[in-house]
């Protein structure tokens, strides 16, 4: 099995919009922005890239055209979590036969009622044994309203072609039970900037950050402070970037880290209806936000 | 706009499945039997269709196939909710010009924090706008965690091509302030067989059940008595046919729904995965609980 | 063990307050205004009664001059559930001492993720083991979070000194299902008046109603034609109710229950701090509820 | 208005019963012990204390008891938070008078859905105004389902005698949402030893934590560990100390917590009902735990 490296930061990468249709060149114009960095690499498809709203072949030709985009030294993840099993293996199959270098695979959760461990150790369990690429649990509970227990993460940590977790629920004692009991080669990655720093004190590897679109540097640094024991300026600059991420994520959501992405020289855009833009209000919060945050100057 | 007679009981109807791949003559099979028991028409690609298993491609072809197999005096309602405006536009086309009379349209639910009111009232106003057959609205907050407010339903009855709504909260206060404010010529379905008495004698029209996929004449032996006026009737009936109800729908959920299917002559077969087939002491207890409701002999 | 005959319709109470105490003579105007309009009794110390914020001996003083205040034909019923099953049980004995000749007693709920069945089972039996009058369990999860099983209230309806169960969650499927489990002798009250003809049509033998407080006549007249069989007139009235009673518990709460009964000629007033007085804004929006409902005039 | 030092480790003590009653000898004894392990002070009638299992009179005799038991160089903390705002100041008082040196109150709950951020800023106000020691807000969702915004905190915080929060919480991004509003001399208390190391490098100055009834030392240990900077070595005690905070809280509760006092030399006894004494077999896993944490020998 390949094995992959995921200590750092990635921006689980917006999708570029344009008159509805997913638009190739700003999505490489912001690629080319973000390579500039440090940044790990990229997660594509992931619920800040509105998965839910492309087709099975936009799908494909959105990674095929990031993985033509992004340097090398960049990794790709590819979102490839649908809700039926021989949905999800077609999809990370393709991706990794594209040029993806590990799926990440989020928990189906339509009939969230029947999704207890053995219908999902089934599930990751046949989705790594079919897998070129290593898989990436992915739990995010907002959405899904499923969470995975560590019970059955430790359990699927020994499958040897699963590499991690993206644990996107911001609580560090969760983060703290898994790391007692999964594997020593398992990664923990977090999924939101606002617990960045006590989860890499807790022994994250990195993070898969929504805040990672827009302030990439930051995130590193933080990511940095505290790979160097510098933790009272990590705390510091975490605390300084929290409400800043509560904004693009939990207030104002895809639509307003997209608004963001366009005031800091990304290409944002519109996301996909049903969900709306934000509106000049919350746009004029947001701006007010990322200018006390001195992400924007005044 | 077309108008359509939602008076009755349709079931959310099962795909069946063999080796994997939808099977046309196990469906057929269950609609030749359906249709000599009075159901005014089917629901496919409902919750219980597993819609969310289906590949788009697959979704056109089931439309196709049930629309050959129901005969004429059946309408068929195709559930055509998928999490984007476009897509969901799109294939309720399709399944218009495919034969299917209606569209049941789930409310879009990945990013459920942002499904607000101005959101939902712009995603079904654009799909209606766009049908070409009658629109119904799907209430499902079990599945969804979404719930639309009255206030919404109220707005959204006004829309000519939007005929009804389909709540499966069983709440029948909810449906009691849905039929005090929408307009007259909007239909309420109940969406769970439990609440079905309670439902009818509040307004409700008619009914989408799961338990007419396996009890199609008793509930609609409950739709007569409610009509008749016979309601001690009715709500016996309703108490024996709660346990059957629970059983095929929160407790053991579609899987144990095709369970019962099978022993009642149907073609239920497995679910697709991640659904996990019910446990032969689920079996098991299925049986008890039809026999004890009498739908089966010991 | 005593009898009692739940049928009928019972207002669970306000406690008026004058200058912060608990205002006796306010009290028994309100009563006497209740014993003319045919229910069947008073719940004191309810939610409505704000239990919470009554002392222990604000409570037995207030059992007391209920009492004394309520005609024969009436029936007192006290909610006497503390946390502690001491507590409760003390309580209970005093209330019976005093002439209550129910006890009303909520799930204990402070610890609501260690009130499995085992604990809520001990704690009623105790309870109705040391009670001289006849328990009513309660069960309201909007408060409590609490939610009694169908199963464990078919267990406790053995016990001869429990003779029923008020259940606010207005879920009538819930209703049916404890309908379908419970001795023939253990009565079914419905807490909330928005499910008041579901409820009755279901099995239910009456209702225990915020919405008597004010509208004691046209619960009385749901509850009428119900007996009667007249369902269409009885969903009418029904529907015209929801609106009135939503607003005085779920929107509006206590305090808008209290600032409907001073519209309508009985003795609100302030409820006890931390609940705030309704505002004037939404005092004119309940007014305009209570107008359309024709329960006010213009 | 009195200041108070809340940089250290405090326990939220349990209340020993034998044969039903308050046990003031066991309470001294456990103080005893406690008072030579550098804990900060005692939280007397929090959530671990049952205090909504205590009446009005055994609330005050506990305090006075504790305050007599109590070495000079801790402090007392009461737990004086009621559901009545007249009820809570009254306690507050007279825990004043009793000696407590800050009161510790949880927000009312019942009318959950009306405790909206006007009526706790009402509440905490009034309860603080007429306090002659410092008021702690509590935050407490698991049991009160009630979250106190940033917002609110931010602005009782300008209150001189609202002297910090415990949040009980877990949730480090809370914390740091707190941190950037609250003002300078407003501290902040973690309330789950499962957090303290995250809350502390998040800028918490200290806990209030079950698990320091039962390793008051390693509890401290992280304390001391976090203010060196000496953060790895505090992520491997904190991660040790995981699995037996969670056994004590989430998954055994406060049966838990005083089955683990009794096997470490505590006095721990059995709970009031209805809480239900943890049963042999929760015992038995009680203990693995504490052997594999190495509180205790095997």
């Amino acid at each position: 099995m390949p094995q992959i490296d995921l200590n750092g930061i990635f921006p689980p990468i917006t999708t570029p919009f344009v008159d509805g249709n997913v638009a190739y060149d700003q999505l490489a114009f912001n690629i080319e922005k973000w390579s500039k960095t440090g940044l790990k690499g990229l997660v594509v498809m992931g619920s800040n890239g509105e998965y839910v709203y492309l087709s099975a072949a936009e799908k494909r030709k959105l990674i095929e055209k990031t993985v033509a985009a992004t340097p090398d030294h960049m990794l790709v993840i590819a979102g490839t979590g649908c809700e039926s099993t021989q949905e999800t293996i077609a999809l990370t199959r393709d991706c990794a036969g594209l040029g993806a270098h590990a799926a990440l695979v989020v928990t189906p959760h339509y009939y969230g009622g029947r999704m207890n461990e053995a219908a999902l150790l089934a599930y990751f369990t046949a989705v790594a044994d079919h897998s070129p690429i290593p898989i990436l649990l992915y739990n995010v509970p907002k959405f899904t309203h499923v969470n995975i227990s560590a019970k059955l993460v430790a359990q699927l940590s020994d499958h040897p072609n699963i590499a991690g977790i993206k644990d996107s629920t911001g609580n560090v004692i969760q983060l703290g039970e898994l790391a007692n009991v999964v594997d020593a080669d398992f990664d923990l990655l977090v999924g939101t900037a606002s617990a960045l720093f006590g989860a890499l004190a807790m022994g994250c590897v990195g993070g898969v950050l929504a805040l990672a679109n827009i302030a990439p540097r930051q995130c590193l640094k933080i990511y940095e402070l505290v790979k160097d024991g510098k933790y009272e300026e990590a705390k510091k600059l975490q605390l300084k970037m929290i409400p800043v991420n509560q904004a693009v994520t939990a207030t104002y959501g895809v639509p307003g880290l997209k608004a963001a992405m366009d005031m800091l020289g990304y290409f944002g855009g519109a996301p996909r209806p049903p969900l709306l833009p934000s509106s000049e209000k919350e746009k004029s919060e947001i701006r007010e936000i990322l200018i006390k945050a001195e992400l924007l100057s005044d």
